[in-house]
């Protein structure tokens, strides 16, 4: 059920943090270590910030497997970006084309999701008509991630991230519940808006897919003096992946059950509380 | 705005309807002379009835152009059917994907068309949430077309299949007279459970595209002896094609505005008028 | 680097034996058990008798994984044969393309490889120069499994198939030896006419990748009495795979190293020894 | 026979030129005006020099259409650079994959054609034959366009690029003539190494496919100066381009037949002669 990172800091090339390490992002496709599916060759995409006039992300999403895409390697060599999504697709029965894979974008925002809508084709309908009407054509595939990303958009999404998260997680809950649904949310969800990252972790009965926030680079230039590629990164660069890309000790941090995450984050805290909205 | 063929009759292998003809449906979608936009490579489907078990069809589709094809090329070379669609499509802005090439299909039933309706970004909430509400989740692509196909199942193509699309085209009418639309719709569509085929042709204004049925096999004969493959076809095979596959005259028929035809048809009518539900 | 299956029988709809079995070829793709890579999601492709007039099968190959793919789970449940291919790649390296999917075809000739020809590039130019000059341009792929089948070709398939493939891996391991590569053959290799199937089991350190024939329809029915679709099956119809697509003790026989096996198979014997032409 | 483009000048976002223009690449693959094939949908690649590291430029190539690709606009709209090449494919025949698209790249080296070799199929194997070993394994798919950038190399396109591409010319008369091709040899073809431009327009029988050269940008600057976007850019921004992608006179300047050119051109001359080498 899909695998994601987002990255969020000093400019760097993609490819250093999607091919190169140990348990890259692409690795993870041929084998994850903790999904749900090991194999998410359902298709891939990536949505990057690069500083163009208007605000707007490029995506580049395509349904082949991640790992054999000649097209995405060449890309990650030779753009760089401060703020960027990667995912790859284990389907949960929706078709395999461009518009079911993630990133999502509309205007400036990002949306990627690893998880499901318990019995979605029992609450699709209900979801969907939640949508804000003007933006119902902007739905242009068929998975529950695309129908929450717009359920946060009709919240206001522009207004005040969590929150609007919280009511989509809330209706989905509520409207679940009326069905009969046992599980009506499982997420784990990232969110940008081209300067911050907001990541999720919440599931109806509390066990949701793995999620995993970097220690702040200070904090692993101490541990591991010898990264040299360490030095010249900024102190708030991030990373926030479904499974460490690397085993080092320390590096790694579990985002908990019930939490999100802002990235470039408060000295003081690395992560709130996640209530879905009653 | 697309092009389309549908076979009924004598059993033959799909290649002879679709790749033979001198202006097969093939050479069509590289270069139609009467269509919208002279090339829909926008990517290309086909339906067969294979006289399997349960009657319902089978479905080919892609999204490449349907020119350089490989694989629809083998197909049309080994399968055989007494009943195909088979269509070429040049999208009106709606994604390149699967879902969104025709052939529909639902249960026993295949649906096609070329046309569009106008300003769907504007009526697709409402015609969308008029479908069935155990039939939404059908919806798998963004077209207008698989949504009316899904209307017309709603208002009861089983049970009528000119009544429901009289029912269908209704609606969309006066759906887009309510949001001031100029020309709600256009359409010829094609509609088969695996023996009949029905054919429409009608538009809000009155222009609608190209279509055209071909004469009875026994006038063929009488006017073209010379032709011998038409020795072995049933009297009753037709095909309805959105450009004549060639220019012997007396060969095609222009299926009038709001008209439809059935086939095989009676012995005393060739088409029926049709006209939208108010 | 592969899995394939051969089929040659009472004629069968392809699904019955590429889908329904428990540890199909389709589950093969998403998770081999025996093979180097347990994915196998670069591509598939399926080669089919049809028995239409010029003996010639189809061919339908494409690049994504076979798990994923709608028009194969549909062509599988349209389409019967008497004698199919179907195999499911993982590339040793070379491009994902359709030109790169076996089976690969030659006139009435299917052929399909799991293995690989070692340091395949340094040998690739002198294999290549050793085809038949009139069918170099037949090569449209950059695989070492497409170039076997022109060089099986050119040592004449046609006339002595054992022999034609016996002379390949002699100059494979001739060329290899004078370039000083270690191992320079693995194969499991099936090739047709569409009469019959060979399948062979060779490589130059005798650690083949797996490969298994079923026993005859009539030991199988001895054994497994209330196995009923096994009732209508003719005794001959037989399967060459991969892997065994179930777990029935006494269903499955591997193939030895340095053999060959041809189906349908006389009385006496199942399999021959295969030993490259010094 | 495809269409092509190469920018050399200031750096500006890929989309100013590839979809911007009344008659840009991209409309010239839905309707050219001057090419053999008014279609050239089998694909299409992009290549740019983006000045990281090691000067080899980034490829991006797939195979559907380029008036349909998503990924393809939002590349262009979000990345610039001062180098690079385009190219919309009609196949002549072989393949539609990646490998077959143009660019080509080897190292630093891109390079594309619009053209052919006459009877290619019977020259293939000398040609291939004639490409250094060491680079025999280069040549990825089956294009004869692919096949003459090899031999451009193996001919010192490192050293001296019209001589490369003049022996290589030279290769394809001799061996046409020896197997009595009528006319060996259409090219229009653009190398770069990321710091220059080299455009050839050459064909056996002196009936190239178009193309064109764009005036000096200070020259349009004095026949436009009401076009503002020129007024930043260098004076030795040029387009080298199949067919002027606009109307505007005294802009573009077709390539005379035998001659190439350079870009950044010296002060003098804007072309030299191009003679294969006998």
């Amino acid at each position: 059920m899909c695998r994601w990172l987002a990255y969020s800091g000093s400019p760097v090339l993609l490819d250093t943090v999607l091919y190169r390490p140990e348990h890259s992002l692409i690795n993870q496709a041929i084998r994850s270590r903790m999904g749900v599916e090991p194999t998410n060759g359902d298709g891939f995409g990536i949505g990057w910030y690069s500083g163009n006039g208007d605000g707007t992300p490029a995506v580049f999403r395509d349904i082949g497997p991640a790992w054999s895409d000649r097209n995405l390697r060449e890309l990650a060599a030779h753009v760089s970006s401060h703020l960027f999504f990667a995912h790859v697709r284990a389907s949960t029965g929706s078709a395999i084309q461009q518009t079911n894979c993630h990133p999502f974008r509309h205007g400036r925002w990002l949306w990627m999701h690893n998880g499901a809508i318990g019995d979605f084709q029992r609450l699709q309908r209900d979801l969907c008509m939640a949508v804000d009407p003007a933006l119902f054509p902007s739905i242009e595939g068929s998975t529950d991630s695309e129908v929450m990303f717009y359920l946060a958009v009709t919240f206001g999404l522009d207004q005040d991230v969590p929150a609007a998260v919280a009511r989509m997680a809330g209706l989905v809950e509520r409207l679940g519940k009326e069905h009969g649904v046992a599980e009506p949310l499982q997420m784990t969800v990232a969110v940008s808006d081209g300067e911050r990252v907001w990541a999720f972790r919440y599931s109806s009965h509390g066990k949701s897919r793995s999620l995993f926030y970097s220690s702040r680079a200070e904090t692993v230039r101490h541990l591991y003096p010898e990264l040299d590629y360490l030095a010249e990164v900024s102190d708030d660069t991030r990373i926030v992946v479904s499974e460490p890309l690397g085993d080092l000790p320390g590096v790694w941090n579990e985002l908990p059950e019930g939490s999100y995450a802002v990235i470039p984050s408060g000295p003081h805290t690395d992560y709130e509380p996640f209530v879905p909205e009653l």
